[in-house]
């Protein structure tokens, strides 16, 4: 269990778990319940719920906004400014959003409830990923489609 | 007159006036001359300009950032890292910002100075709102259009 | 050499240069080697990487993050929640963003690594700029073209 490099006024559940190597820039906001593994870096101003599990190596870009629950495998990397949503307009939560091995979301992207992302998926800056993306490949746009 | 739940690292102007069972998160940034009704609901990182007045129930999500003037009736919710503009890109300012009774903006929308949103209207993830949107219904897009 | 007003829970270098008048708001994030001329205004939520260099009144808007060794000449203006980045899906890094005189980028949008933005040029709210924009004239869109 590691103690991880850490910036300045965060704001960290006493309960969090880290691997080794971790780092957390400065003005992060960590709910209660999450684990990191090893070698985690949450840039500044990230925002997690509670009971988020974050693999080793994963990224988050300044600015990331995460739901309560999410998985993210190995090596997951997350844009600046990239939204993970919990409820949508009707007020229906859902939760479960996962980020395969290796995934990597652009900035300023939106993620509806509960959204599986497959291992390796590539999601363009910008793009609103409102159903699951399980096949390899590049996915851009409002609705995020496959590209090419 | 309530007193707010208060998460950390808050800057709140010393003259907001709050109703019963307000909740603040951290990091929120809140300017001169704000009054919150009740059940008032800000998450971490929400910025408001001065004199912005929110009615019972609304909710502000994860890094909203609001205008000056701006007006929120009863109910309204604005998603996560959405943008209340004060000012267009030749340097005119226009406040007057209006989101009626239970309107929904979606995440990471942009939103132009002194717009008037109707009661119920719904604005999807990743608009651009830059003109009035009163008819009710669904609006997407850039600009953003009356979906269907 | 000036000292910038300053709002409340920042986080800047102890080396960075500022000219007279500079304010910074709340909740910044300033980087090590970062210079600032006159009359620049960092609101609230600004992140800047290592060894920027932004002119005189030049005007970041909430929530901007900014890359290392951006610079950006006199009266820049970029809007709330915009991003520059620093590397592509490929984990490819460039450096080298660079906007002109006068330059003015909307809100939300993402601006890719090493772009050039000419003097003057307007590039509207939530756009993606995926190449340098160097002719005067207003870009919008994902990827941004030229409107009109």
């Amino acid at each position: 269990m590691g103690r991880p490099a850490r910036g300045h006024f965060n704001v960290v559940s006493d309960d969090a778990v880290f691997g080794d190597g971790c780092q957390i820039k400065s003005f992060c906001d960590i709910g209660p319940g999450c684990t990191f593994g090893t070698g985690v870096l949450l840039e500044s101003y990230v925002r997690l719920g509670s009971n988020c599990t974050l693999s080793d190596d994963v990224t988050l870009k300044q600015g990331v906004i995460g739901t309560k629950d999410m998985v993210m495998e190995d090596g997951v990397f997350v844009g600046p400014q990239t939204t993970f949503l919990r409820s949508d307009h009707r007020g229906k939560t859902k939760t479960g959003t996962h980020l395969g091995k290796g995934a990597f979301i652009g900035a300023n992207c939106v993620i509806m409830p509960g959204i599986t992302i497959g291992p390796g998926v590539v999601v363009g800056a910008l793009s609103f990923v409102n159903r699951d993306l399980t096949e390899p490949g590049v996915y851009l746009g409002r609705p995020a489609r496959k590209k090419g």
